[in-house]
């Protein structure tokens, strides 16, 4: 299809899809004459993708680049692209040198360990976690983070990771875990509102 | 306390603590000279309350001056307070005007009647979760949402209601409502990904 018909397939108007083509966010057409090029199902399912990210997960333009990047590296181990597209996922966070953060990040790193999980030490999801219980702790909200954390290891073993076809190409694998951590954060993060809204009414409406 | 120990125990700068001043997102201080005020435990617990939902929540400051005009609003019954908080919690959506887009909010509206969820019709997560939805059809996702429904169902009202102090002052229980959505929220989204990292290092890995 031509660049006009792709822009009206995804809504993404043409120089947005001009710029992510520059920027090597997506790849290019099949050149069929010197100002012509022709796309296909693989650009409209990437720029669904670049669209959701943006939209729905709210990610930066940066953070997607770093994404489609490691989606995209063929040279690196599976597990290690999933590390670095799910890296890019996660908020830079400054620690902070107190002894608040020591004692959070403590928590975090004991409480991984107890789990089990296998999670490296550079993980920025460990500063990420601590952050949010420092914040906890001085607002003077529990810690206790059993029920979130069974609820977060219930989702993902028993249901999102079986949707991940593991044993197709690597990109689809990648593409899938991305997405599937994002949109169903999304989904999740919604519904706990919705649910907020619910029980209040029932708890404080006559 | 001068503004410079409530900076120094706030870590948010003076410059900063003073736009907030200028906004109405931190009420004045005592004035005890005409270029000196003192100020208290309940500044310092709202700059805490401000920077929890700037960094963690990541929260625009418009959105943020929502929530506290709701905290403070006396003349609503506390539902429509929380409700006004909750809703400036959520991002703005734009409806589209598609059969993808209608069938995905009719999709929602159906689910939350089913569920018997007390949710009005304005609420902004209903177009929210019904985008989510257009974007996982379009890239092919499961939109199976009863694993979700059920882990929100389960944390927000077996764990989080019973946490907020309907029977105190309303603006304690509102605050606790708002920071509990957010900063909850967070710690399952970062223990989403924390699983993920862990449980595809346990499936790939040999």
């Amino acid at each position: 299809m031509r660049i006009s018909e792709l822009s009206a397939k995804s809504r993404v108007a043409i120089p947005t899809i001009k710029y992510y083509l520059r920027e090597g966010m997506l790849h290019q057409g099949e050149q069929t004459a010197a100002t012509r090029a022709e796309y296909d199902e693989t650009h409209l399912r990437r720029l669904r993708m670049i669209r959701a990210l943006l939209e729905v997960g709210r990610l930066s333009v940066a953070s997607i680049k770093q994404v489609i990047a490691a989606v995209e590296d063929e040279s690196l181990p599976t597990h290690r692209v999933l590390g670095t597209a799910h890296y890019a996922l996660s908020p830079a966070v400054d620690p902070e040198q107190t002894e608040e953060w020591r004692s959070a990040r403590a928590l975090v790193d004991d409480l991984i360990t107890e789990l089990g999980w296998d999670i490296t030490e550079e993980a920025p999801t460990r500063d990420e976690l601590a952050q949010t219980i420092v914040r906890m702790r001085q607002l003077g909200l529990s810690v206790d983070l059993a029920p979130y954390v069974e609820a977060a290891r219930r989702l993902v073993a028993e249901v999102e990771m079986d949707a991940i076809p593991f044993d197709g190409p690597r990109d689809a694998a990648v593409e899938a875990m991305v997405l599937g951590t994002v949109l169903y954060g999304r989904v999740l993060d919604t519904l706990r509102r919705m649910a907020h809204e619910s029980e209040s009414a029932r708890r404080l409406t006559p």
